[in-house]
């Protein structure tokens, strides 16, 4: 089986990402990639890594045989799929949105956080949170999947195993992360020039990032009492990777390597690291793979955690093919099977 | 006045930043700056940035004129300086290390965490820790002045202003703290190299640092109550920074930005940012400042304090040069005053 | 002596440079910068490497005090400086531009190159090329200064002493130079993202740089033949710095080692290397520089020039200052004597 | 048909890289792999990118079962390949030398330029320097291949077609090459440090440099008269990556964008491209494609062509799996079809 896949907006690094993972998947066939502004122009001739992969000209969306696809990606800024979606569905496309339109099940948070009124509530309701290590039978149902964001992969499946187990102090958690410039996007911005971000780094967004009520949603779902989360994100000189160092204030003893192997023993892409040692992010960089490793300081009351995912794989566009195979029946891991590229 | 001085071991990256500040300096003369294995070498042909500032040669440590230097700076690995301080004290040289040894005033802790013994226990009692925000007017006085890490300086700075007012559960601190590698110092080893360092990020050492007892050590004796810490460090693709991110829970309301502002109001090398700023490592690139910001994210029970420095200027050098400004009366910011690099 | 000093468009990469270095000459009292975008912002809230140096706020052009200062630099856009030269040199104020628009003095060429009718072409043939080593008795007595490119002063530099001696082929010089991104300036353009420009090396403008008329002019006033140059300029994955290495092919032989060194015995900002050495960027980091090393790669027929630059030092702002030193009868050296940021 | 393959000396970034590759080689199982000094290590441990993908320990090279591979990797420092390849080819194993050994046919030249006394000449002589786009039929048919150098193979690709075509100046060739740090292999050395080639750029090996030879020989059997070379090498701030830009002076007239294309036209791994762009290095990382542009600057007499390649994929491992499937009759694509990841 062969599936027919659009993608709307590749002109950022989820779009590219997206490609560069699509290319390779032995049961898809790429039919039509839009973008308003750069239609007409050959994908390649943007992305010359893309030479003799893909062979298609970005189309005007207008144009686009987007509802003869299987499936649509939408990997554009926030606001676009929430008002696109709706037709693809009735079409009887299967749609997968890399943007934040669908994360929030809270339609009145959503527009605080995001400032702009949604334009399809109904759809945020049905929309399938496309995190497959906690949704992964209703993935597979789902018309519409909302595909997390980076952070909140890399936090989630970090904190998920100590919520589930009531293990530690849900009101107080800490959550120290670190990502790559990538996560910015690809837009013309000064603080990502090279001469600003290069030898360079600091926290930004200390009194709210969007990710925060996103990740509190989710693991909401996973405790049994309330969730507070303390979230600081910080700009890294690196291209990709995010480092996420959380920290739990443990209130029941348990052997919290063992509770985070066997949690984990069945994912394809949650690694545990052996205990005593330390994630680099290169060791993911470019692969699906969420890498975590579990640390009690000194014996201390407090857990640090340690997860790694490639911000543009996991965090993007790798967990929107996961899904996809999950929602199409394919291997789940199909076209992800690449080790990371190291150095 | 112009003082004679001296450096043992000038190789490293503590040395070049050393030769860099005092070749400013107005009442500095170099005299003599020692390295055992570049004996001979001219210092300017190792660092050519230095040509035509030092035409000094590295000399060897046994022939070198250090006792008729007014102050000697070890920039030498831990466990030079306790074998070699006692002479120069007792020749009336005063003495600055930048390295370890005479940090922690428990010996036997000391030996526990460095894994030599120690060979100077009573210059271990004797030695003032230099942070001059802490200890000015005994360093002032001081024969021998243990020069802070480079951490410790980042976190005790962003910790000092809560535990002085015993605002927060000191009990329980948190500090993330992130370096450029030159941290690692000037050693050929593998894990610092480019192509494993650049591009990539990673925690190290959680279970324990040697950073962390000297950070209790200063921490405690500003808290009435235990002190507890979990520190995490951090591997970040840069040169030169470090970035603390700080988590205390506030056990007594107060007006946290003030207490800042008011307690470093007449530090020359603690500025204190502006309410909803972030601060950049980039900011302090060469200078001796450490730059402060104090954060309540939703108005919660947790504080984030950002605390950033260059670990070669007061994380190391510059401090080293502080503190022999406060030791002769000199001006206190002498060669310390340029503004960093940026971009 | 003080002087009063003002710079138009201070808000990139040329201006916070020349910041940098002013607020530590002795002889300047930096008295207005405009910017008609961020006027009202602080300096110090734009860049905050300069709190506690700088204390001015933009101000908006047509309200500063321009008129008021001795000397006035233009750190704008191409075509800025032509329209408001003027009316500042009528009044008596001297000018430095550190654009482009007085350096060439074929004005139709200045025209293709660049894309703009001149406004100013009477002040384009009195403007004084400020490059020191070639025109240092000239710009003593200017009053309009055009700063040097930095590609052209990497590249003059390094092939002047064998044009002078008529010891090349001067019409097949081949240069082959590399900068750091900050030469793109402090704008919001996509190729110099971090994400885009870092861990990535590529030529560009191969088929014709700016830099090339400006460098054949000044290379063709030290040559008795016709100049011929090919220039491929490339972008490296560097904050600062430019690295030319230039090719020429020997006619005539000579002692070309004690060819440079006589040239620039007495340059306090060329430096050149002993025989068999190669200079690092890093080594002129934040210095006004130039290191430049001779080579001739087994004994063959091609000479190897290999020429260093801060390209925001020597290469803009202090070369400007170097400029202003000459203009106003100050040592030359003032605010420029800082060894290079190592590491 | 599946093949034993081993790998001498895997602890490097050409093995490392050779690992990433032939794992998802359909062809290949991966039988073995040695070193000395990490034998009992796993090789996931020291490398964690290939976990789950790589179970082996690394062996004794004495313990290791290379005489029952089909064929052997020698990823180790010159000088050892050529010691033990002997003893393999006598088992009728088939070998391929990521390093230097077998690379010159004058063996005299060899040891002038490796320091070293050469311990299998005859090796040398039968040895198939393994560069597809030039060998392809004998290597097809050898026992023993020499895998070029990583400069060699961007130069040799980069001149060929004006060679074979006699159209420029053979004698005065220059090729200006950049390289990212991982050329300089997995060794502790002091000058690859991140501190120290970080936001740093500079030529080195000046003089004369290893790879000199070897580009000089094989560009001498495409050319019909003698070919003289001055040879550039750079250390550029990033991991992955070689630029070269090649000068030729034009000694007779040509379509020289068609001479390219139609030369490269069957080549699976050079992609020449369109006339007025010029390649990243990123849109080859972790690729085994050499991207070739043509040009004439301004239509004078010198033509620059840039070519870049990963160094660790065309310049190493990648090309050495290459001439794996050339000599076993493989798909010549087998494993090397992933696009270049961007960003």
């Amino acid at each position: 089986m062969t599936i027919q896949v659009g993608i709307v907006g590749g002109t950022g690094y989820s779009g590219v990402e997206l490609l560069r993972l699509l290319v390779r998947h032995p049961q898809v066939r790429l039919r039509t990639i839009t973008s308003r502004k750069e239609a007409g122009t050959g994908v390649a001739e943007m992305f010359p890594s893309l030479r003799h992969f893909v062979d298609l000209k970005f189309e005007d969306p207008s144009a686009a045989s987007l509802r003869e696809c299987d499936v649509v990606f939408f990997a554009t800024p926030n606001g676009v799929a929430m008002t696109e979606a709706k037709g693809l569905l009735q079409a009887g496309v299967r749609v997968i949105d890399l943007a934040a339109d669908f994360r929030l099940r809270d339609v009145a948070a959503w527009e605080k956080w995001y400032r702009i009124p949604h334009a399809a509530p109904e759809l945020a309701a049905e929309a399938v949170y496309g995190l497959p290590e906690m949704n992964r039978a209703r993935i597979a149902k789902a018309r519409l999947v909302a595909n997390p964001g980076c952070y909140p992969t890399a936090m989630q499946l970090g904190f998920l195993p100590l919520l589930e187990s009531a293990t530690v102090d849900a009101g107080h958690l800490i959550a120290d992360a670190k990502s790559g410039v990538s996560g910015a996007g690809r837009k013309a911005e000064m603080h990502t020039l090279f001469a600003e971000a290069a030898d360079n780094f600091s926290a930004y967004g200390v009194a709210g990032h969007r990710h925060l009520p996103e990740t509190l949603q989710g693991l909401q779902t996973c405790s049994q009492t309330p969730v507070g989360l303390v979230f600081v994100p910080h700009l890294t000189p690196m291209i990709r990777g995010i480092h996420a160092t959380l920290y739990a204030r443990i209130t029941r003893e348990a052997d919290f390597q063992s509770l985070f192997v066997e949690r984990y023993a069945r994912e394809p892409f949650v690694d545990v690291l052996p205990p005593g040692t330390q994630p680099d992010t290169r060791s993911v960089r470019g692969s699906n793979t969420c890498r975590i490793a579990v640390h009690r300081p000194r014996d201390g009351d407090t857990l640090v955690i340690l997860s790694v995912i490639d911000n543009l794989t996991k965090g993007a566009a790798g967990q929107a093919v996961q899904n996809m195979n999950i929602m199409f029946g394919f291997d789940e891991s199909a076209a992800l099977t690449d080790p990371a590229l190291v150095p």
